[in-house]
């Protein structure tokens, strides 16, 4: 039977201090709940989404959907983040196209959409938003917060921000800082939209959307998700609905053909202004210069910490958060540090779930005896 | 002081038949030469270039020319390939863009450049004009063929397809069949160009070219020649003209300047059709699928083999070459394997000259020796 669940969506009027300086509001946050909130308020978990993803981390949202939510498999009864024990909440963060104010929404000044002129946004505004959404629901300390890729960004941030409201950190397939190498490939990704004529300097919200352009920017980002060895299982060089190589520029591989396929299905459900804006925030996600280091950064954290890294993941290589845990070691916090052996690349966070969910389940146990 | 070199030209009208199937000429070679063709013409060595390389493989062309060919580091006096022992050969491959027939060419039957009426070429198509060219200047048989990359890739095929006219083979930083995630790049690179509104279905050689999407194509491939380590040596998350971030889609890190420069650069010295042909042909090239097993590929072959991997290549894993070596030991063929330990990436091959330079020269010498 699938558990239907609604996106819900809170609003406020005042405007928040961005980390550019600038005053931003109002802002709408759009917002999915599993579980309940018991009595005394502590059993909420925040789950934080990724570059792609949106507030609907678990259930359908009618029984026709084919698909659930992003972490269906690992929220719900008896799952690693178990809704008869905790209340989840996940909310689509600001500068995204899924709800929650961002550059595909209407400003209230011009009465268009913002598009290049939404501001320049980070993790921790990102955060600053979220706390605003927990407020509201009359939450003050949460159990966990939790996140994979540019979701354990943020509850990185939530941590060092907001030490007395959050019990429990879990940061999955993510780093305390994004590598040069990862700048990189979303440079190349905003070029590839930007280049593209469509684009209209982010102006395209009554016309035809940089299409090419977003799709390019998803191929790219859809290598990276995955590890060389599970494409070569996945795909290897096996041929397209042909037996041998045709010698024409149409599909021949059917690597190809999925890479197409990604980056076409990716413009229908997403803003190419996002993308840019999003990706931005991820380049400039970087704790060691924010906070003048690492150890600084977490000197005032009160949270107990997990970290889950995967092996074949290049995009987040597993030594960013293992060198993460011995500093936090180091400074007498609680850490827990796992590697996971998988063959899915950065995209293990959103494909492993044996042990990821028996490591989180038992995480939060941990978390709740020690309340 | 500079060594001065000129880029020769070799034309044949005969039509040569293509891998698939199609008949094609005339042809015309570009090629350059160093060092001078002994008596018994049995110190020739054929240099075969990768992806975006030319027959300029050493010396200047003017006094005025900043840099020399592309591996002058390993070619003249003295040097890995000892122009005072040996007579090296270096032709731009069919269906490239600096001097050799390819798609930017003109078509003889219509007096317009080919476009992509240019036939769809393999790597044993570019070795077959090698022949040709080996053939005019009245070697019979070549000490050594070498090549990096997709070079390497034209050496194997020299050992495979001319088993009589090749002494030696040094396939470096290449593999014996293109991988998954190598086609996923080049196919992400030739989407790029053929979405760009210039590229006019490869119809644009009297108007602007298209020059984005080619651009973006080079920004790819660079992030995948180099290793994450070198990156993050050079440029790691270092701004560019810049002390604080300064929140906005301009240039913010060095290595954002870095890949804009170099996708722009590439432009105006590449031809964004070369760019398609080229990478199809990488796609295409199996030395497993085509000859039935590599085993049964190299059965024939009288060569001796060296292959050279780099430790942080992850475009040709050292893993790939590796495995070659052993087929061919188990054929009872003479091969010498060497993985260098090297931070540059798949671009160790045009940047780590020590310890490959000393492998090569001790090749050729035994190569001599057992002639």
């Amino acid at each position: 039977m699938k558990t239907l669940v609604k996106t819900k969506f809170f609003s406020f009027e005042e405007k928040i201090k961005l980390e550019n300086g600038l005053e931003f509001g109002p802002v709408t946050v759009a917002y999915e709940t599993y579980g309940e909130l018991n009595k005394d308020c502590d059993n909420a978990i925040l789950i934080l989404h990724a570059l792609s993803g949106d507030a609907h981390a678990a259930g359908y949202h009618s029984p026709e959907d084919k698909k659930p939510g992003w972490w269906d498999a690992m929220i719900g009864p008896g799952k690693a983040f178990d809704t008869n024990k905790y209340f989840l909440i996940c909310s689509n963060f600001l500068g995204g196209c899924k709800g929650t104010t961002g550059p595909s929404s209407i400003n209230p000044q011009t009465n268009k959409p913002y598009g290049m002129d939404f501001p320049i946004i980070t993790v921790e505004d990102m955060v600053k938003i979220q706390k605003k959404l927990i407020d509201h629901l009359g939450i003050k300390k949460l159990l966990n917060v939790a996140g994979g890729s540019l979701g354990g960004m943020q509850a990185f941030e939530w941590a060092i921000l907001y030490p007395d409201a959050v019990r429990s950190v879990a940061v999955i397939a993510s780093s305390t800082r994004l590598s040069s190498q990862n700048i990189a490939f979303n440079e190349v990704g905003r070029n590839a939209i930007i280049s593209d004529p469509d684009w209209n300097n982010g102006d395209y919200y009554d016309k035809a959307p940089p299409a090419r352009g977003l799709a390019l920017a998803r191929m790219i980002g859809h290598i990276t998700y995955l590890s060389e060895e599970s494409m070569h299982k996945k795909f290897g060089r096996k041929l397209q609905d042909k037996k041998h190589i045709d010698f024409n520029f149409d599909v021949n591989f059917r690597v190809e053909s999925y890479l197409r396929y990604q980056g076409k299905s990716f413009v229908d459900r997403f803003d190419a202004n996002s993308y840019l804006f999003i990706t931005k925030a991820m380049d400039y996600f970087d704790l060691h210069e924010k906070y003048g280091s690492l150890a600084h950064a977490f000197k005032d954290s009160k949270s107990q910490f997990l970290f889950i890294t995967f092996s074949t993941d290049w995009l987040f290589p597993p030594e960013e958060l293992k060198n993460a845990a011995r500093t936090l070691m180091s400074l007498g916090k609680e850490v827990t540090y796992c590697n996971i052996d998988a063959p899915f690349g950065h995209d293990s966070f959103l494909l492993e779930f044996e042990h990821q969910s028996k490591i989180i389940s038992n995480f939060l146990s941990s978390a709740v005896d020690k309340q």
